[in-house]
């Protein structure tokens, strides 16, 4: 087993930590693997509600591909295809993470670091967050699973400006140009972070992966079935439903079971 | 007859206002049937420029579904499909108008509120405005059709972050997500959509319905036919091109019929 | 020859200078074709690696299309489809070059220009800018090549804002509902220009090149196949990429050939 990658769990809330610090979360490919090891606990742990992905401790969030690996492991295209498998499975096992997923963006939020703060569902950064894809810098193109999520995210214009210049923005231009959803002091960001899953958390949890799932097919431009137009309603035969609306009318907090 | 839903017109302006502000205009279903009916009559009248929708008087445009009805009408999935048609109804006749609409929000704009300002073409707002879909505290999931207009407006990241959260936001915030056109002042809520209604109005009728038929085509992601193409350019045979082209060089106010 | 489009290159930088300003830079179907012309041989240069396109000298980019030749040229229907071949031409010629595109604005952008700016991967605006397609004024429709890039841009909801109401706005409004990527002091406007394609044209150019049809790609909602996933690595094979990774680890200034 590896640390590169830290799974920690308060209630009904997960924390998936990257830690390589001392390298300023420079991704190398053991931690891609690491990472979908740990996401494949995750994703299969029904008693979850939320999921914050950040650096560990103080680290930034992700500094991007570590390229000092590169002459070895991605040095031509039949290297990158093989490294950019391993990096897929683990981007997939983050955007398909059945529960809501928030990440928490201290610091670099750079390359791969950024790729994969793009496939979760929200993203909050303090003030000193710096965001940007420099891949022009050393001549290689934006994979296709992240261009759909970075031109999904800002459009083809935001996403080119981004990578044909090749700049590191602010937090606040990141929040301008739709990159973060919320930029808050680094002091508080952490806070935030835990305001934010709480707020999930409390909510009903049927409704918070039916809207994950939802929102998906809503972008997929083929014509809706009627299952399509039925699968909000399935929620409605829960008991949690039946819970929320009562409580709703009594005035009171609902207790969600998840059922 | 019911007036839970107002119509009134002044010249080519059509107001539709929604008047059930002694519950805060919370919709129930007679609601819904109303503004379907109301909707048919508005979208039928060919001598309309444009349509207003907004709350009644002082009323807000609409804290959303009122739930006091729920466990009768909506109690579970059957009855909340069934529920969900006859809503849909009443969407539909305000996203299909002919005629350019825009909602004018004052105060609570929740749930199916917001959804019905989704259906709009425009939304203008005061700044005591308020816009979110907290339905993760009863445990429903927003059905697909307000799941698409949403994810349409604002993307998928912002939608979830509306949704899983379950935050109520404020003027500003709707904005900054692009959930609102425009911000002004609770005090020149009523000015600012006249002056909008009034400039849609000026403007040459058949280009503005072209307009709307252009823009939904043009988000369609299916290729463009030689029809779809040659679309823009019927309007070129019309009274109303001639007098518009011959008052720009004569530098006078063109006179507009709408054929 | 005319002189309607002027065409300029110092090293890898062309500029594409709109050379219409006693009149405004009003477009006319003279200039269409002296565009589409000039954008060939842009199109046709391998040694560029990026293009801006800007009003000649302190000319305003384009104030739309020239009115005055539409009783003759732009009659009827049949006319103004004619007409819109030829605009479509080089409308064509500017989206497909496969070099990196910098519109930079000064003054009005109206119209045709502002098609014309769309068209462009980057737009960078000074303060003064104007924007708006007030096409509702002469009863036209916009025609769906310019409508599709439009809600491309800003979404269909602010291209509707923008048609129906008619107004021209500021650099400020442009920026905040995303039309440009970037507003500067009309007196920095040419310096910010010259930095951005300066920071394209460092950059690896097989890179630029393939993040523009990548980007194009990641748009079009068809399912990706094997190849579409493949594209991005083909540059890992080029001599520029080893380069790029070999300078990076010796934290030099790499030196890009585009091969």
């Amino acid at each position: 087993m590896t640390d590169l990658v830290l799974l920690s769990r308060d209630g009904d809330i997960a924390t998936v930590a990257l830690n390589r610090g001392e390298r300023m979360n420079a991704f190398n490919l053991a931690m891609w693997d690491a990472l979908e090891e740990v996401m494949a606990e995750v994703n299969g742990d029904a008693g979850l509600r939320c999921v914050v992905l950040r650096g560990a401790g103080e680290a930034p969030f992700g500094a991007g591909a570590d390229i000092a690996e590169f002459e070895t492991v991605r040095a031509d295209a039949a290297q990158a295809r093989a490294y950019a498998r391993r990096l897929d499975a683990a981007m997939e096992a983050v955007a398909d993470c059945p529960w809501p997923s928030l990440a928490m963006i201290r610091g670099a939020c750079v390359g791969g670091g950024l790729e994969l703060a793009l496939n979760c569902d929200l993203r909050v950064c303090g003030e000193g967050a710096r965001f940007g894809i420099p891949i022009n810098r050393i001549g290689h193109c934006l994979p296709m699973p992240a261009m759909r999520a970075l031109v999904e995210l800002v459009g083809r214009s935001v996403a080119l400006e981004i990578l044909l210049e090749g700049r590191v923005v602010t937090a606040g231009d990141a929040k301008d140009i739709g990159l973060v959803n919320r930029v808050v002091a680094d002091a508080e960001l952490a806070a935030e972070a835990e305001a934010m899953a709480g707020r999930i958390a409390r909510g009903a949890p049927l409704a918070a992966r039916g809207h994950k799932r939802l929102a998906r097919r809503a972008v997929d431009p083929r014509p809706l079935t009627e299952a399509d137009l039925a699968a909000a309603f399935e929620v409605c035969d829960s008991a949690d439903y039946r819970e929320g609306v009562r409580a709703f009318l009594a005035k009171e907090k609902p207790v969600f079971k998840g059922e």
